[in-house]
């Protein structure tokens, strides 16, 4: 059986940098790595994790705590990091935390407490303040996905900024009755939707459109969307000509609910959202592009960062949504935006 | 710091009923082991995973190699398995294969190779005959879910007994242009797919509707279902009076597509799924509900059985659905039936 010593002399290397290529902690070139790889792959060999926790003290493992699986985000993101810590040779720990359940409890009292990995990442996680002094305590890295805190590195979307050019978009097609809808059920991601009510809210004001401002509530969820958008767009006398999503899942129970209620999207009702769902294409929706499995892979970078460099201050990454433009959004009809009238929608409070 | 004989000393048990009570191996009644959790918890006792591992030769893990993490079966899958596997003190590495990629080789030929965990647990991966080969080879207990094999203990749907209910369902309300929707394009999951066929065809040759017997291949998709039933449903002479669909995301589709076209469901078209989707609700589905986070959690106990006793003989489960009828399918209105003419519909070879 081929050894380490085997790999770094076919690959022309000394063994630490062939131990630091296959073990993916410590700076070493691509083309190094891709050699190293090469002369492993062509010996058959395969790195004893044992054997390298004993001489690294490290665990070859990463620790991803997230609260959901089932949800494209969040599926999304896991399938980046799973993909960036494959290439680093590192194994992934998974805990789905769902808030307020006794798994989640143990998760954070006796999972995390054996500390089987070399750092965390927590995903979409908004934890409590005794979950989060539990995860800073074990004296190891974390990474947050989402979130707005500075006690850890952090990987978010601009979440203002996404909502400011979706209610743009529909300012420039000469929409004035822009509604959002969704979020502000204040059960999961407090950050996240206030940061995308207000770049709404904060788009109207500057537009002058302050009297339209207008806040349908729904969960993050394609039915609850499809729910919340029956009731906004039945009364046809104070329907809006547009709608804000606070997510694409959102957007396309909007769309699903004015295709039942024979309300045409766009030329009637023109639809935004955020994300790019997986489905975005499937409903022509116009969408702001978040990339989770990028975020994904950037969180695993930065955490690299933190593992090999402990003493290293937090960063946070807060990336910028491009525009995608389909087909749900529209210029307004001048005489249709006439006969709409204002009035029957619950204000934001 | 309590170690595990004062754990044992405050529930009244030995120190290795104690300890089996906690890593999760080996048989402990729910009483004792709720005793020692208890026990545990109030001494603060976190059991020292490497100390275990040394004493029992284990890694106190399960991997989980699945082909795609962001599909409800799968997710909800992988919530069964993680939450069996919280309840027995275990983790869960996740090895995230992907048909075709050269992740997948890599967790083959790498990862799994470094045997990180007691046992694995394959989803739906139609593994390669030589990727089956290598996880045998590890000489570590397998599990599959979904598949059609005797070399590992298995969890399963009675895929044919599913299209079998749902074409029976079809015949008694009276409809006999029935066609089958989804599958068939024999990239996935050959052994469901063709089950499913099966079953639909076998049920429609026994009730004599043999030339009503019509198969659209469509991927396991909400988008794919979509534009196979635009194709299918578009001709009103050649159309089906009602679908048995693959699974509800197909279903989800071609009621989507149904409402583009102006078809009533179900007065016009009646559709039934498998599957009872978490998306099922929102549209009426009537579907064949199977509950995947339970085959998740019966992998696991499968899995233990042959973590505790090696030399025990593969088992295969084999879950019977359950129908959950809503308001996609309804008796079919004779005037109607007979304005539909056959042909169009590519058979099914």
């Amino acid at each position: 059986m081929s050894g380490i010593a085997d790999v770094a002399r076919l690959a022309g290397v000394s063994k630490s940098t062939a131990s630091r290529a296959l073990s993916g902690s410590g700076y070493v070139s691509e083309a190094t790595r891709d050699r190293v790889s090469a002369a492993a792959a062509s010996l058959g060999y395969v790195p004893s994790t044992n054997a390298q926790s004993l001489s690294t003290g490290r665990t070859q493992s990463v620790g991803v705590v997230m609260p959901h699986i089932n949800r494209w985000f969040f599926a999304e993101v896991l399938e980046g990091i799973q993909q960036a810590l494959l290439e680093r040779g590192l194994d992934l720990m998974l805990y789905d935390a769902k808030p307020g359940t006794e798994r989640r409890r143990r998760i954070f009292e006796d999972f995390l407490a054996r500390k089987r990995f070399d750092g965390l990442i927590a995903v979409g996680l908004e934890p409590e303040q005794d979950e989060l002094d539990t995860m800073l305590s074990l004296g190891k890295p974390v990474v947050s996905v989402i979130g707005d805190q500075s006690r850890t590195s952090v990987v978010t979307l601009d979440d203002s900024h996404t909502t400011e050019r979706a209610t743009e978009h529909l300012i420039a097609l000469g929409h004035r009755e822009i509604t959002f809808l969704g979020a502000g059920t204040h059960t999961r991601w407090p950050h996240v939707e206030s940061a995308r009510v207000s770049g709404y809210e904060e788009t109207m004001r500057r537009a002058g459109l302050e009297r339209h401002i207008a806040h349908v509530p729904s969960a993050l969820t394609m039915p609850a969307g499809y729910a919340a958008a029956v009731d906004l767009l039945s009364d046809s006398r104070s329907r809006p000509t547009a709608v804000v999503a606070a997510c694409d899942e959102v957007a396309i129970g909007a769309i699903i609910a004015a295709r039942r209620l024979g309300i045409q999207v766009p030329a009637a009702l023109s639809v935004v959202g955020i994300d790019d769902h997986e489905h975005a294409e499937m409903f022509a929706l116009t969408t702001l592009q978040q990339v989770p499995r990028q975020q994904g892979a950037t969180a695993v970078e930065l955490l690299m960062r933190q593992i090999d460099d402990p003493g290293a201050e937090p960063i946070a990454v807060r990336l910028k949504p491009r525009l995608v433009v389909r087909n749900s959004t529209a210029p307004i009809v001048p005489a249709s935006s006439a006969a709409v009238a204002d009035g029957g929608i619950v204000p934001y409070a």
